[in-house]
């Protein structure tokens, strides 16, 4: 079995790789586990010296053909996770088109010249909703993105299931919380700060935190998105049906209650690096994510949140080997 | 004030433009009627003779660089109606997202270049619902198409509501009913016969219904799709708010309903050319669309249905000069 992976250089694409590396199986379109003979990682970047397990293509997602010379004819697993990021795309308008629409549809093309039909996970995003919400977001509610990132993620949700009603291929569409803790430096994601006002002051640095107090979050842990995006495609089809998309079960915290657990487990002199310095651009948009779920499907289909914010952040202070 | 007709040699949207060439008038940019100066219809066919007050330019609105090239930059109002209609898109999947969604992004491109943003009316279609659907759709039911056709429409509104948030244009997506009765030929639309089971018998001819008598239809004149799309484009921005697309009123009929009418306007010996028999591809994707809609939304803002289907029927005589 070969696994295609976009956006495999990224944070979540690769150590997904790396996760399927010790797994070492996938399910098959038997139903039935398979051995991985082939993990193919495509991105723009990678990391230094990956895995020499790994296959690191370096490439444009959006250049035409692309990514049908990267891949395999006999491809059978593919996770899309390229993506130019909510703040990206909303500052450059044409490039955000270009990587997350027609990057997408690129892809969606290939998939469909493949030998048999793959199964293919797409790393979505809460950020489809915006606007008037209910207090609580549940999967009947209609996405009405706010951001242009918002509208390429629920288009590509859209083709994803045309292309899985036609055959062309087998999607799951996965609307991911805020990851929360990322490791490494801020990137353009509007919500940069949610994963840097835990690394940050864990790393001795002062988080300036663009959002106020109160705003709250609903979240996700690296471990259980990788986790959840190999649950997504070991489903059966079935248990999709006709509508592939939904929200992964997350946790609501609020900026407040992320350094009291900060406070908790490291200390106020480390709780006292985060400072909170609200920027309206990003204020704003932050307040268009929801941050209250029902995920009773998601939890149905087997998907599972974390235990709390505690334990995020022990898991990160953990991975990362850092001395408190 | 110049006018810009996608599909404008299409049936609707050549009456689009008859219609306007009799008004004279569009509500402007300061919110009062401007005087039209210019109409211009983009397509791939024209009727032939057309009037010489409207200018008709030949192209392929999938062409890169065709809409804008055909586009004079101070144009003001665009009526995006060009479309491959549902079994068309549903038969020839490429050509569908080719002219649906390329030819649409293209236009979108196109307007966001011009001196001023325009307003853009955009034909959506009911298409966009399918599936498991409560028994009256409303205007908060989450889109789910059950056909590329559906997908592509769906898709188009999203982008029209991103680009017009981010003020490149002001656009309002009209999600059409089946338009009864449509002149001419039968048409590759999966609802075809909804104009045939009329038009036909009224022009001496046999009408083969590919769907069974208890099958319901939710539509509209071709005279009242028209007001409405003037009727779009003149409401204030402010009318529309952030979610700018809403299912048009209808009224529901059944092919029984609408073979009832045929007889009391035209007698028995009209009504006995309506043959049942259902084909099941038709059948099924028919089933996919909704037929019972509460269009508050749209009532509010003051859109209008018919009268009933014996007045669609009667209009349908007069304005083509049927004897009976």
């Amino acid at each position: 079995m070969k696994v295609f992976i976009t956006g495999g250089g990224g944070f979540l694409g690769y150590r997904l790789a790396l996760r399927l590396l010790e797994r070492k199986t996938l399910v098959g379109p038997e139903g039935k586990p398979v051995s991985i003979s082939q993990i193919r990682l495509f991105d723009a970047a990678f990391p230094p010296n990956p895995d020499a397990r790994l296959q690191c293509l370096k490439g444009d997602i959006a250049e035409p053909g692309a990514i049908i010379a990267a891949m395999d004819s006999d491809t059978s697993s593919v996770f899309h996770l390229a993506a130019v990021v909510s703040a990206g795309a909303e500052a450059d308008f044409d490039l955000g088109y270009r990587v997350n629409l027609d990057g997408t549809r690129n892809l969606l093309e290939a998939c469909r010249k493949l030998k048999t039909p793959p199964r293919m996970v797409y790393a979505s995003s809460l950020a489809v909703f915006g606007g008037k919400l209910p207090a609580v977001v549940d999967d009947n509610v209609t996405p009405t993105p706010q951001t242009s990132y918002g509208t390429q993620k629920v288009v590509g949700e859209y083709l994803l299931n045309d292309y899985s009603r036609k055959g062309f291929l087998d999607g799951r569409s996965l609307r991911l919380p805020t990851i929360v803790v990322r490791p490494g430096k801020p990137n353009l994601a509007s919500t940069s700060f949610a994963s840097g006002m835990f690394r940050e002051p864990l790393n001795g640095l002062v988080c300036e935190c663009p959002v106020e107090a109160s705003t709250e979050l609903w979240i996700l842990s690296p471990r259980q998105a990788i986790e959840s995006f190999i649950h997504a495609h070991d489903l059966h089809s079935s248990a999709w049906g006709a509508n592939r998309a939904l929200t992964l079960p997350g946790i609501t915290i609020s900026v407040k209650d992320g350094i009291e657990a900060l406070r908790r487990i490291a200390g106020d002199e480390v709780a006292a690096r985060v400072v909170l310095k609200p920027v309206d651009r990003i204020q704003t948009m932050i307040r268009t994510f929801p941050a209250r779920f029902n995920a009773a499907r998601a939890l149905a289909m087997g998907f599972a949140a974390d235990a709390g914010i505690d334990a995020i952040v022990k898991d990160y202070i953990a991975s990362e080997g850092i001395k408190l």
